[in-house]
């Protein structure tokens, strides 16, 4: 699998939730500092203005020069403290939901097998599930 | 500034792109193998699903285990494929963006303030930036 693009994807993505962060931090700021300014950024920073944090600051530089030199340092700051962190946190995170979701997903086919707490109405019945293996008792939905 | 909640944020938003990836990588694969999955997984994966990776893969393995199971497999690879890359593209990312911004910025006021090319119609007139700092030329929105 060639993981250069996603990595390029994965870093842009990032990139625009640590400017979307920087505009939050911003904007709290200046909630108490200037009221008239944060409610100004409040309604120039839309979701949709923030999807793409370079085109957001672009616009926003020429709207106002000092809010944007700030949002950039504020968001490189918070780069610059947070990101060695993440790709620990990302990967045990990750294995650990996995291993959350197996776990759950036995504790429900378990229950099933059980005959007594059918939990999941849309599952096959309990006589189905007895004739198969139970990992592929929901494994194949109606074919579109 | 606390950096712990923006670092947990910024590694659930991660974790949700990653499986939005995985979701990506499995389908592109379905197309070539098994068409009819393909179809019934995209029809599945909507774009409000996706956004939380974890609520999506609990409902995933409620439909279909196989599916599930290898999704998670794939975002654990992909996490793990790139994830120690992320922070120094982010952050080199992030500075260079910033000098860009900057330069551009700078060309704008510099062009305007030859009196030649005013490219920005919402800026100042030619006479205003002339009177004050450059830097400052379009720091102050209307106040609302």
């Amino acid at each position: 699998m060639d993981l250069k693009q996603p990595a390029k994807d994965a870093a842009r993505v990032l990139t625009s939730y640590l400017t979307y962060q920087a505009v939050k931090t911003v904007l709290n700021q200046l909630k108490e500092t200037n009221p008239a300014r944060a409610y100004w950024l409040n309604n120039f920073s839309t979701k949709e203005a923030l999807q793409d944090g370079e085109t957001y600051l672009s616009s926003l530089l020429k709207e106002n020069v000092e809010l944007a030199m700030r949002i950039m340092l504020v968001r490189q700051d918070i780069a610059e403290g947070i990101c060695e962190f993440l790709p620990e946190m990302v990967i045990t995170g990750i294995q650990q939901a996995n291993i959350e979701h197996r776990r759950q997903h036995l504790e429900r086919i378990t229950q099933l097998g059980d005959g007594e707490h059918a939990l999941e109405s849309e599952l096959p019945g309990d006589a189905d599930v007895a004739q198969k293996p139970a990992i592929d008792s929901d494994c194949f939905p109606e074919q579109a």
